[in-house]
């Protein structure tokens, strides 16, 4: 499956009076890196919600487990990758590295939501298109 | 003119790695308390957009000098109101208070935008209606 | 065990462009109302790490899912209380409502961090005082 | 003067319900960027402060004048500079580009701090070191 690697600089006002990162900072790195997943499989989010007039990808369900501490200007690298598509929903696994060590583990279960025209401003789960399934798995 | 009073403790993920507000913040702060004194007005946003057609109140202009640094947990009082209306801007402040101190005065220049149907998705500042003007003179 | 009901209004600032309450900024409220839930129980965060020389209660593991959204203006009652005390970890639970639906469940397992003086500098899990504990089964 | 350039993407939770920056994350942008120069001119902020035991450089007086939105996935270059050393306190600019546009303009006034010890856990501002300041007259 195709993997994301994005390297990111910790910001002063991502850090809190303990001097670490706000850990809910993490989940907003981890949100563009999904973002960014997306954009390297082929499929930037607006585009994508446009091509197959679909509303989005929300979260439904986020974890995230954390060993390492990092500090403001500190350097991480994010790994991002969807570890399972099922019919209308899927799993991402993003893996936080500091040099060689693991500092956080995130995981993610996000819905593909489309209009539900059986109802005004109706929107339901439906089908991943097996395109965009088809095109992590050339990674 | 009308004042919104509007009372806030410090959270720690607002906090900076020097234990004091991250100065960002506080503009997230006046943005709501311009928000709630739109409502006190009798102009909650969403609603404020649909009665007249528009498309909101986009800040064009803002500054914010700060004397007096505020930590997690502290209680806050923001003073917001409108100094001017003109055609088609007008200024908010807000004052911050600790106790009887002002610790931040906060600027504001925003334009009232709507639509130009002379071009598709097009808009433009259009004239404050007279009716959202009258009603922070009640205050 | 003790509850915490915090109410909190969303702010514009917390949504994002599908007009929703960005996720992580979920872990936001939930991170204040543990500090609202410690000081509930007489243990603001700040005074409890003075008086028992600790350093705090970093974040190890946390979790949500999310079943309704929530949107700007809109107003949410945050339910948060202590599930379970161990040696030196506990977990939290937060349950978020919009009027009688149950929107969001947060779940957090924390760690008590004191000093560790076998190394400069040095921080290690230690046992979670019993009258701390106590204040909490008062509720 | 030395000048930074840093590019950096819009993200997702960057933007509000309007799917336009929430213009208080440009001020983080702008807070980083400031780091990022002090940096670029060798004196990252951690080892500065510690180089010259100050307690740091916050902000006293910010305003921004925005002409251009910026919307999810966008490309911005924030070009930063210092435009004045006075004896204890600088003027910082920064310019937002959407390619050749001038989307933004940032003003920043920062004071240099230092302890007090005239009184107990006292700072005052104090004269900026003659090295810092011609660190940023090589650029």
């Amino acid at each position: 499956m195709l993997v994301n690697r994005h390297t990111r600089t910790i910001e002063w006002g991502d850090c809190d009076p303990a001097g670490i990162v706000f850990y809910p900072r993490y989940f907003a790195y981890f949100d563009d890196c999904t973002g960014r997943l997306f954009a390297l499989a082929g499929y930037p989010k607006y585009e994508m919600t446009q091509q197959f007039d679909s509303v989005g990808i929300p979260m439904v369900d986020t974890r995230s487990k954390f060993y390492i501490p990092s500090r403001y200007g500190e350097e991480i690298v994010i790994e991002s990758q969807v570890t399972e598509f099922r019919r209308s929903s899927f799993d991402v696994q993003h893996r936080v590295y500091k040099g060689d060590q693991l500092a956080i583990e995130g995981f993610e279960t996000r819905v593909w939501v489309g209009r539900d025209d059986s109802k005004p401003g109706g929107i339901a789960a439906q089908p991943i298109p097996q395109e965009v399934i088809s095109a992590f798995k050339k990674g």
